[in-house]
Protein backbone atom coordinates (compact mmCIF):
# COMPACT_ATOMS: atom_id res chain seq x y z
CA UNK A 1 0.00 0.00 0.00
CA UNK A 2 1.20 3.14 -1.26
CA UNK A 3 0.25 6.18 1.40
CA UNK A 4 0.62 10.07 0.42
CA UNK A 5 0.78 12.48 2.87
CA UNK A 6 0.02 16.14 2.22
CA UNK A 7 1.07 19.14 3.98
CA UNK A 8 -0.72 22.27 2.62
CA UNK A 9 0.79 25.50 3.62
CA UNK A 10 0.02 29.20 2.02
CA UNK A 11 3.93 29.68 1.14
CA UNK A 12 5.07 25.47 0.99
CA UNK A 13 3.15 22.50 0.52
CA UNK A 14 5.09 19.59 1.44
CA UNK A 15 4.62 16.02 0.28
CA UNK A 16 5.98 12.33 1.77
CA UNK A 17 5.54 9.39 0.04
CA UNK A 18 6.05 5.67 1.52
CA UNK A 19 4.94 2.11 0.85
CA UNK A 20 3.68 -0.18 3.72
CA UNK A 21 4.68 -3.78 3.18
CA UNK A 22 4.65 -6.90 5.39
CA UNK A 23 8.28 -5.97 5.87
CA UNK A 24 7.75 -2.77 6.96
CA UNK A 25 7.81 1.06 5.76
CA UNK A 26 10.10 1.92 2.60
CA UNK A 27 10.68 5.67 1.78
CA UNK A 28 9.32 6.42 -1.57
CA UNK A 29 9.74 10.61 -1.85
CA UNK A 30 9.58 13.63 -0.55
CA UNK A 31 9.46 17.10 -1.36
CA UNK A 32 8.26 20.77 -1.34
CA UNK A 33 5.68 22.24 -3.78
CA UNK A 34 6.65 26.15 -3.72
CA UNK A 35 4.32 28.08 -5.98
CA UNK A 36 6.57 30.70 -8.24
CA UNK A 37 3.46 32.94 -9.30
CA UNK A 38 2.54 35.13 -5.68
CA UNK A 39 0.84 37.49 -6.82
CA UNK A 40 -2.71 36.07 -8.40
CA UNK A 41 -4.01 33.62 -5.56
CA UNK A 42 -5.88 31.50 -7.90
CA UNK A 43 -2.74 30.85 -10.12
CA UNK A 44 -0.37 29.70 -7.17
CA UNK A 45 -3.49 27.34 -6.10
CA UNK A 46 -3.50 25.77 -9.78
CA UNK A 47 0.25 25.41 -9.42
CA UNK A 48 0.06 22.93 -6.09
CA UNK A 49 -3.17 21.39 -7.78
CA UNK A 50 -1.29 20.30 -10.72
CA UNK A 51 2.10 19.24 -8.76
CA UNK A 52 -0.16 17.06 -6.91
CA UNK A 53 -1.82 15.80 -9.50
CA UNK A 54 1.17 14.76 -11.14
CA UNK A 55 2.24 13.29 -7.75
CA UNK A 56 -0.70 10.80 -7.64
CA UNK A 57 0.08 10.06 -11.26
CA UNK A 58 3.16 9.41 -11.08
CA UNK A 59 3.26 7.09 -7.66
CA UNK A 60 0.08 5.87 -8.02
CA UNK A 61 -1.08 6.26 -4.08
CA UNK A 62 -3.90 4.58 -2.05
CA UNK A 63 -4.82 6.92 0.19
CA UNK A 64 -4.27 9.96 0.65
CA UNK A 65 -3.23 11.72 4.35
CA UNK A 66 -3.68 15.15 5.47
CA UNK A 67 -3.57 16.98 9.08
CA UNK A 68 -6.22 18.66 10.81
CA UNK A 69 -6.16 22.09 10.66
CA UNK A 70 -4.68 23.88 13.36
CA UNK A 71 -6.66 26.24 14.62
CA UNK A 72 -4.26 29.03 16.54
CA UNK A 73 -3.66 30.93 13.24
CA UNK A 74 -4.84 34.25 12.57
CA UNK A 75 -8.08 34.41 10.39
CA UNK A 76 -6.30 35.64 7.39
CA UNK A 77 -3.56 32.72 7.25
CA UNK A 78 -6.33 29.95 8.35
CA UNK A 79 -8.61 31.52 5.20
CA UNK A 80 -5.18 30.77 2.82
CA UNK A 81 -4.90 27.18 4.49
CA UNK A 82 -8.30 26.59 3.86
CA UNK A 83 -8.03 27.30 0.22
CA UNK A 84 -4.96 25.25 -0.52
CA UNK A 85 -6.45 21.89 1.93
CA UNK A 86 -9.12 22.61 -0.50
CA UNK A 87 -7.22 21.66 -3.16
CA UNK A 88 -5.76 18.75 -1.48
CA UNK A 89 -8.82 17.05 0.01
CA UNK A 90 -9.90 17.67 -4.06
CA UNK A 91 -7.08 15.13 -5.49
CA UNK A 92 -8.60 12.43 -3.63
CA UNK A 93 -11.98 12.03 -5.05
CA UNK A 94 -10.88 13.33 -8.46
CA UNK A 95 -8.65 10.19 -8.33
CA UNK A 96 -10.78 8.15 -7.13
CA UNK A 97 -8.95 7.67 -3.55
CA UNK A 98 -9.68 8.12 0.21
CA UNK A 99 -8.51 10.45 2.43
CA UNK A 100 -7.67 10.38 5.81
CA UNK A 101 -7.22 13.11 8.67
CA UNK A 102 -5.38 12.96 11.51
CA UNK A 103 -4.77 15.49 14.11
CA UNK A 104 -1.17 16.91 14.74
CA UNK A 105 -0.97 15.41 18.27
CA UNK A 106 -2.04 11.54 16.53
CA UNK A 107 1.01 12.05 14.48
CA UNK A 108 3.48 13.29 16.85
CA UNK A 109 2.06 10.51 18.74
CA UNK A 110 2.31 7.91 16.14
CA UNK A 111 5.86 8.72 14.90
CA UNK A 112 7.70 10.01 17.92
CA UNK A 113 5.13 8.64 20.90
CA UNK A 114 5.21 12.32 22.23
CA UNK A 115 1.83 14.17 20.99
CA UNK A 116 3.41 17.34 22.05
CA UNK A 117 6.33 17.07 20.14
CA UNK A 118 8.24 19.30 18.86
CA UNK A 119 9.32 19.58 15.40
CA UNK A 120 12.55 19.06 14.87
CA UNK A 121 11.80 15.67 17.28
CA UNK A 122 9.77 14.92 14.15
CA UNK A 123 12.18 15.29 11.89
CA UNK A 124 15.05 12.74 13.61
CA UNK A 125 12.49 10.40 14.00
CA UNK A 126 10.49 10.43 10.55
CA UNK A 127 14.81 10.18 9.43
CA UNK A 128 15.62 7.26 11.41
CA UNK A 129 12.44 5.21 11.00
CA UNK A 130 12.60 5.44 7.34
CA UNK A 131 16.64 5.20 6.97
CA UNK A 132 17.05 8.46 5.47
CA UNK A 133 20.89 9.69 4.76
CA UNK A 134 19.76 13.01 5.90
CA UNK A 135 16.46 15.18 7.53
CA UNK A 136 13.72 15.77 5.21
CA UNK A 137 12.87 19.97 5.41
CA UNK A 138 10.34 20.60 7.92
CA UNK A 139 7.03 20.33 5.44
CA UNK A 140 8.03 17.38 3.74
CA UNK A 141 8.98 15.33 7.48
CA UNK A 142 5.47 16.61 8.75
CA UNK A 143 3.71 14.88 5.31
CA UNK A 144 5.96 11.79 5.31
CA UNK A 145 5.05 12.19 9.52
CA UNK A 146 1.12 11.56 8.33
CA UNK A 147 2.09 8.67 6.08
CA UNK A 148 3.37 6.78 8.78
CA UNK A 149 1.11 7.80 11.02
CA UNK A 150 -1.73 6.57 8.72
CA UNK A 151 0.56 3.33 8.11
CA UNK A 152 0.60 2.76 11.46
CA UNK A 153 -3.25 3.83 12.53
CA UNK A 154 -5.03 2.68 9.47
CA UNK A 155 -8.13 4.76 10.44
CA UNK A 156 -11.01 3.70 8.54
CA UNK A 157 -13.43 6.89 8.24
CA UNK A 158 -12.55 9.02 5.59
CA UNK A 159 -12.52 12.83 5.30
CA UNK B 1 -18.98 38.88 -22.32
CA UNK B 2 -20.03 36.14 -19.83
CA UNK B 3 -19.42 36.60 -16.56
CA UNK B 4 -19.84 33.77 -13.79
CA UNK B 5 -20.70 35.03 -10.58
CA UNK B 6 -19.68 32.37 -7.44
CA UNK B 7 -21.01 32.19 -3.83
CA UNK B 8 -19.01 29.30 -2.24
CA UNK B 9 -21.02 28.38 1.24
CA UNK B 10 -20.51 25.40 3.26
CA UNK B 11 -23.96 24.40 2.49
CA UNK B 12 -24.73 26.15 -0.80
CA UNK B 13 -22.76 27.33 -3.17
CA UNK B 14 -24.65 29.93 -5.51
CA UNK B 15 -23.58 30.65 -8.75
CA UNK B 16 -25.11 33.40 -11.79
CA UNK B 17 -24.49 34.08 -14.83
CA UNK B 18 -25.05 37.10 -17.35
CA UNK B 19 -23.68 38.50 -20.49
CA UNK B 20 -22.53 41.94 -21.04
CA UNK B 21 -22.97 43.27 -24.50
CA UNK B 22 -23.45 47.14 -25.48
CA UNK B 23 -26.83 46.94 -25.14
CA UNK B 24 -26.61 46.34 -21.58
CA UNK B 25 -26.61 43.14 -19.09
CA UNK B 26 -28.62 40.05 -20.30
CA UNK B 27 -29.61 37.17 -17.83
CA UNK B 28 -28.08 33.90 -18.66
CA UNK B 29 -28.77 31.98 -15.73
CA UNK B 30 -28.69 31.26 -12.16
CA UNK B 31 -28.70 28.27 -9.28
CA UNK B 32 -27.56 26.80 -6.02
CA UNK B 33 -25.04 23.35 -6.25
CA UNK B 34 -25.89 21.71 -3.08
CA UNK B 35 -23.92 18.77 -2.40
CA UNK B 36 -26.05 15.75 -0.92
CA UNK B 37 -22.62 13.79 0.83
CA UNK B 38 -22.58 15.88 3.49
CA UNK B 39 -20.66 13.27 5.58
CA UNK B 40 -17.50 12.79 3.93
CA UNK B 41 -15.64 17.07 3.11
CA UNK B 42 -13.50 15.35 -0.22
CA UNK B 43 -16.62 14.13 -1.79
CA UNK B 44 -18.38 16.99 -1.01
CA UNK B 45 -15.70 19.31 -2.63
CA UNK B 46 -15.37 17.34 -5.46
CA UNK B 47 -19.15 17.53 -5.88
CA UNK B 48 -18.89 21.33 -6.09
CA UNK B 49 -16.01 20.98 -8.39
CA UNK B 50 -17.77 19.04 -11.15
CA UNK B 51 -20.91 21.04 -11.26
CA UNK B 52 -18.77 24.41 -11.28
CA UNK B 53 -16.38 22.54 -14.50
CA UNK B 54 -19.78 21.55 -16.14
CA UNK B 55 -21.22 25.18 -15.29
CA UNK B 56 -17.51 26.72 -17.33
CA UNK B 57 -17.88 24.14 -19.89
CA UNK B 58 -21.61 24.77 -20.81
CA UNK B 59 -21.83 28.46 -20.72
CA UNK B 60 -17.47 29.40 -21.49
CA UNK B 61 -17.83 32.45 -19.33
CA UNK B 62 -15.11 35.43 -19.91
CA UNK B 63 -14.32 35.93 -16.51
CA UNK B 64 -15.31 34.35 -12.73
CA UNK B 65 -15.77 36.66 -9.86
CA UNK B 66 -15.92 35.55 -6.26
CA UNK B 67 -16.61 37.62 -3.03
CA UNK B 68 -13.90 38.62 -0.61
CA UNK B 69 -14.26 36.39 2.45
CA UNK B 70 -16.31 37.62 5.22
CA UNK B 71 -14.44 37.44 8.02
CA UNK B 72 -16.83 37.97 10.93
CA UNK B 73 -17.82 34.06 11.14
CA UNK B 74 -16.20 31.49 13.68
CA UNK B 75 -13.15 29.93 12.57
CA UNK B 76 -14.87 26.52 11.93
CA UNK B 77 -16.53 27.83 9.72
CA UNK B 78 -14.08 30.22 8.33
CA UNK B 79 -12.11 27.39 6.95
CA UNK B 80 -14.84 25.33 5.38
CA UNK B 81 -15.51 28.21 3.53
CA UNK B 82 -11.82 28.40 2.48
CA UNK B 83 -11.51 24.95 1.26
CA UNK B 84 -15.10 25.60 -1.35
CA UNK B 85 -12.91 29.17 -2.19
CA UNK B 86 -9.92 27.32 -2.80
CA UNK B 87 -11.81 24.77 -5.62
CA UNK B 88 -13.73 28.01 -7.07
CA UNK B 89 -10.41 29.73 -7.42
CA UNK B 90 -8.91 26.83 -8.84
CA UNK B 91 -11.87 26.35 -11.69
CA UNK B 92 -10.80 29.85 -13.10
CA UNK B 93 -7.20 28.37 -14.15
CA UNK B 94 -7.47 25.23 -14.79
CA UNK B 95 -10.59 26.62 -18.03
CA UNK B 96 -7.65 29.56 -18.62
CA UNK B 97 -9.85 32.08 -16.92
CA UNK B 98 -9.43 35.42 -14.50
CA UNK B 99 -10.56 35.35 -11.52
CA UNK B 100 -11.72 38.52 -9.53
CA UNK B 101 -12.52 39.42 -6.22
CA UNK B 102 -14.69 42.22 -4.85
CA UNK B 103 -15.58 42.73 -1.38
CA UNK B 104 -19.34 42.62 -0.18
CA UNK B 105 -19.58 46.55 0.27
CA UNK B 106 -18.27 47.21 -3.10
CA UNK B 107 -20.56 44.60 -4.59
CA UNK B 108 -23.69 45.56 -2.28
CA UNK B 109 -22.50 49.35 -3.76
CA UNK B 110 -22.47 48.47 -7.46
CA UNK B 111 -25.57 46.53 -7.01
CA UNK B 112 -27.79 48.96 -4.30
CA UNK B 113 -25.86 51.96 -4.91
CA UNK B 114 -25.46 51.70 -0.47
CA UNK B 115 -22.91 49.70 0.85
CA UNK B 116 -24.46 48.28 4.04
CA UNK B 117 -27.48 47.15 2.15
CA UNK B 118 -29.17 44.08 3.43
CA UNK B 119 -29.80 40.80 1.71
CA UNK B 120 -33.02 41.23 0.76
CA UNK B 121 -32.60 44.41 -1.03
CA UNK B 122 -29.76 43.34 -2.90
CA UNK B 123 -32.10 40.59 -4.19
CA UNK B 124 -35.24 42.69 -5.55
CA UNK B 125 -32.24 45.12 -7.02
CA UNK B 126 -30.76 41.79 -9.20
CA UNK B 127 -34.39 40.87 -9.58
CA UNK B 128 -35.10 44.14 -11.09
CA UNK B 129 -31.50 44.71 -13.07
CA UNK B 130 -31.91 41.64 -14.88
CA UNK B 131 -35.72 42.06 -15.23
CA UNK B 132 -36.70 38.71 -13.44
CA UNK B 133 -39.54 37.41 -13.14
CA UNK B 134 -39.30 36.08 -9.44
CA UNK B 135 -36.42 37.07 -7.30
CA UNK B 136 -33.46 34.27 -7.29
CA UNK B 137 -32.81 32.31 -3.80
CA UNK B 138 -29.80 34.77 -1.94
CA UNK B 139 -26.98 32.48 -2.78
CA UNK B 140 -27.53 32.39 -6.28
CA UNK B 141 -28.39 36.27 -6.21
CA UNK B 142 -25.22 37.12 -4.49
CA UNK B 143 -23.90 35.23 -7.21
CA UNK B 144 -25.64 37.40 -9.84
CA UNK B 145 -24.99 40.48 -7.68
CA UNK B 146 -20.96 39.71 -7.99
CA UNK B 147 -21.25 39.61 -11.75
CA UNK B 148 -23.60 42.64 -11.90
CA UNK B 149 -20.49 44.19 -10.02
CA UNK B 150 -17.98 43.22 -12.01
CA UNK B 151 -19.58 44.30 -15.38
CA UNK B 152 -19.74 47.46 -13.82
CA UNK B 153 -16.56 47.90 -12.34
CA UNK B 154 -14.25 46.03 -14.85
CA UNK B 155 -11.42 45.47 -12.54
CA UNK B 156 -8.40 44.85 -13.73
CA UNK B 157 -6.32 43.13 -11.06
CA UNK B 158 -6.95 38.85 -10.59
CA UNK B 159 -7.06 37.05 -7.75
Amino acid sequence: MVILGIDPGTRVTGYGILEKTPAGLTHIGHGEIKPPHKKILSVALNDVFESLMALVSAHQPDALVIETIFYGKNVKSLIRQGHLRGIALLVGPLNGLPVYEYSPLEIKQAVVGYGRAEKHQVQQMVTRLLGLDSPPPPDASDALAMAICHAHSMRKDQT
